[in-house]
Order: C-alpha cells, then structure tokens, then sequence
C-alpha cells in the first residue's frame, strides 16, 4: 500500500543544532519517559543521551551508519556515568546538550551530556564510547572523525 | 547550577503539522527503538502513536496537560488494534500520521493511526481512548474539544 | 573476569507453568512498567505477552530460538488487538494467562493473552504471529510445532 | 470480570535469593531488552538493577513501597557508574548481583551490581541512592534499614 503524499513536504524531525562547541538537541518529556513517581525514569537519560549522539553525528561529518553497513564500524558505550540532581517532569521540554570531554584518542571518545530545563542542568553524564569493527575488536577512529569532533569541543570542555 | 543560556535560541521539539485533515509527527527511529530482530520493537509503535496523540492535541487545542493538573481530566487508552505489515529499521525516518477514526462521542474518541516511509504504510492501528475523571470515571468531552477535532477529521476518515 | 560461583545453584528465572491448557507467566509490575499517571504504560502489556510466550514456547517443545539460529525461522507479530480494562500498578503481582485463540494453521497462530490480578482480569489481548524464514517470506509451522500448541489449547479456547 | 482461579496455586515470580552477603535474581533476556546491535540495549541494564533492588528490599525487610505510601519515602538514584565488558544476547540467563557497596550512611546507600553471565561477569556498576520524603527533601535511614542492610554487605564489599 503505497500513499500519495497528502501534500507538500512532510515535516521532518529535529537533529538539533551546533553551538559554541555544543551539540543542543530539543525533546518532550511523554509519558512513555516517566514512572510512577511522576518523573522521568532514571534509565531513560541514556536514551536520550543516545538520541543525542545519533544526531550529532551525522550533523559534523560522521557517517556511523553508513559505516556501520559498509565496514560494520559502530561505537559502542563502555561506561557511563551518571548524575542526577531533578528529575524531569511529564510535558517538560529539555535541551540535551553534548560535547566533548575530552579529546578522542585510538577507539575512544568520551561524551559529555547535560540535560537542561530553562536553564537549569538537571543531570549530568560522561558517557564512553568505543569504536569496534565487525569483529567485535577495537578499532581506531579515523583521522577524519577525529578531527570533526573539534566541532564539538566547547571552550568549557577542550583539554 | 543554572546556564546562561549559551547562545541565542534553544532549538525545539518537532509537534509535527496538520495537513489535510491529519496529523503528520515526523521521527527517526533511534536503537532503543529496535531489537535483535534487527526492526522496531512491536509495542513500540504505541509509544510513537501516543508521542503523536501528546503533540497534536494541544495544536488543535486541548490542553490536555492543563486539564489533568486543574480538573484532573486525562485520556486513557481503552482499546488498541494494531496492524503490522513491514518493520522499520535502525534510522528510518517515520511519520506518524494520526487523524479521526470516527465522530466523538461522550467519553470516546478513536483514533486511527498510519506509520509511514517514504510514502509506504509499515503500520496501520486505531485507538480508543476514554476520557476520565480523577476519580477513574468517564468524562463528556467539553464541547469545545470535539469541535476542535474537526481539525483532524480527515475526507477519508469523515463520518 | 570470571567469578567461581559464589555458592550453591543459583536461582532461574520463572517460566511460569501450563494449567488447563493455560501457560501462566508470573510477574511483578516495577517502576520502569509504570508511567506518570500511575499505572502500567499501556505499551508495555505488549512487551509481558511477548516475554510470556518466550517462555511457553520452549516449555511445550517449540524451539524457537533454536529455529531462528539454524534456519532462520522466528515468527513476527502481525497483528495485535488490546482490551484495557483496568490498569496495574506499581509493585502488582501479575498473572499472564496465555493460550491459542484458534488452531494454528500454515504460517499463523493466534494467542490470547490475559493480564490477571488477584483474579481479576485486567487485560485481554488476541495477537496474531506468522512464522517467517530468513528472507522474511511465511513459513508453514512445523507439524510437530503444531501438535505441541495443543498444550495450550484450553477448554474454553478449542476449536 | 472475575475468574475463578482455573486450577491450585498460581506460580509466582522470582525474588532471587541472597547467598555469602549477595543478592541474585536471575532474569532471561527478551525481545523487549535487545536492540539491532543484537544485544541488550546499555539503558536496560539500569531497570535490571532497579528489578533487583526492588526484589532485595523486601527481603532484607525494607518495605519500600509500604513506606511510599505511608510516609511518603522512598529511595531515588542520585548517581549511577556502569561499566560495560560485554554484551548480553537475546534468550540469555542473567543473574543480577547486588550487594552494598559501603555502608549506609544519613539519607545515602550504594549499591554495587553485577550482571554475570556462566560466571563472566559482563557488566559492573554501583548506584547512589538517596532516601526522600514526600517533599523531596533527604531523609536520614531508619537504623532497622541500616541494621538490614547488613544482610547484603558481601565479604568483598565489607568496609
């Protein structure tokens, strides 16, 4: 069953933008994101953590899964670390904000993620990441990757 | 801890638009989204249609969010029926297409729900939704809000 | 990094048991099932029918796993229909009830699932599955696979 | 709707058991757990650690939810460090290991999991809790709590 598209182009989802070394990603909070004590569930900030990565990405140049089908290049996380200060809200609109830590060396690239609520970071992250090829093995990043991260590395974060 | 904002204008979460009598939410599928089966994870499809339902109420006017803080007016789903015919996959872009199954009617409203790609229904589903009380009964809907449905009332889905 | 184990046998994970011609899977209803509004997501009733049938299948000799290992056969939701009725809430032991809805027949096999607290039925769900092959294409079940169904196949649900 | 229970006890879900100053609960890995990298995606192993804390109070005769709703405590995840050596994969028997990480102390307790696989263990981490009243605020832990917390204060992680 193939549609006509009912009209014009459709809309299209949010990859954030780039600013100041930063990557700003928009989301709400649906219910879907919450518990029962009416706050995001503390396991769901990985996601959008991941969310975050996902687009920043592709926005500064790195194809992971174009490389993933190519080469089967794919990052994985292997630590995280997580700080909870408040907890988000049913309806609310956060930024996700993600930079470098520090600088990418061999198959390692260390993310640091906030989430922000008019201002205010209600939790923190640094979150591990390394790149493995099909065989599960380490692998390490290319020169160009490398370099495109500089897009993402705040004053506030460069090393 | 509070930001100065870094820089101009936070971006913001796509509501997605009303074309045409329907609903269109745009998003990409993320690898929470998936399973092993290498697709979407069936019951996820629920949490893309309520992301949908979350984002065009309150475009079309119904504050559901507002209802349930100062009355304790909420939407509970009370019927689902889901059709699948072709999995999504790892960063597929998706519209979330929703509109008016039928007219609603006292606490009811149905609505029915397409996932599409590039042009192609994946899913097909209708839910039903009842509108309650804080105390668990069903609730007329205010007069305003079924007019305001009108807006989602597609030509193929007029009664 | 390998532990000896710390002691004895440790615990397995309940595959619930088969009553009736009813498979009954046990469960507890955690924070991460629940949503904001206090009850479990409504998505998630998807999520314990298909850790449900996980478990009956193996238990009346449907090797399904095994299957999709060595020839790639796994069978694929199509189609899901969800009474809700009442929701669970935080900390609820749950029963999930499952047994076929009609007699399996080439590909297709039905099964009704019921959501049961302290006897009381919460939720109701008939979800349709199709066995496919590697290529995504139907496959006849296995006539043993077939015959097996007949475990669950209850009173009230023959055919 | 009502059922009279269709035959003898019900099965009911596993608390785990806890053995040398461990609690483990055992859980198999479904669909719902994995993601298209094949194996569990990293959030979940957060709700794995949540299912195990919620079994563990109980047990030790912490009554968590009870005191939720009498006193409005209850404990949340104030910081959490995961750190992932391998991938767990669909169809897989996990036990989740949890044991005190240091003694309790005011408001604060941590606790440190394992996810151990055929005695690898693939995942480790350690999770901050907080006691709060019904006003957010901290809430120093009942002495009995503390005292109980003995009960799961391994060898290892004696201090």
């Amino acid at each position: 069953m193939t549609l006509t598209q009912p009209g014009g182009q459709m809309p299209t989802p949010s990859a954030g933008d780039i600013h100041d070394g930063e990557h700003r990603l928009p989301l709400r909070v649906y219910y879907e994101d919450t518990d029962a004590g009416g706050v995001v569930y503390h396991a769901n900030y990985l996601r959008f953590f991941e969310r975050a990565r996902t687009e920043l990405f592709p926005l500064i140049g790195i194809g992971e899964i174009a490389a993933l089908a190519n080469e089967g290049f794919t990052y994985v996380v292997t630590n995280a670390e997580i700080h909870y200060r408040r907890g988000a809200k049913l309806g609310d609109v956060l930024t996700i904000s993600s930079s470098l830590a520090e600088k990418p060396r061999g198959a390692r690239c260390v993310v640091k993620h906030r989430v922000i609520r008019d201002g205010e970071v209600l939790v923190e992250a640094r979150v591990s990441l390394a790149l493995i090829g099909r065989d599960g093995r380490p692998r390490a990043q290319p020169k160009q990757w490398i370099e495109a991260f500089a897009a993402v590395t705040g004053a506030e974060s460069q090393v």
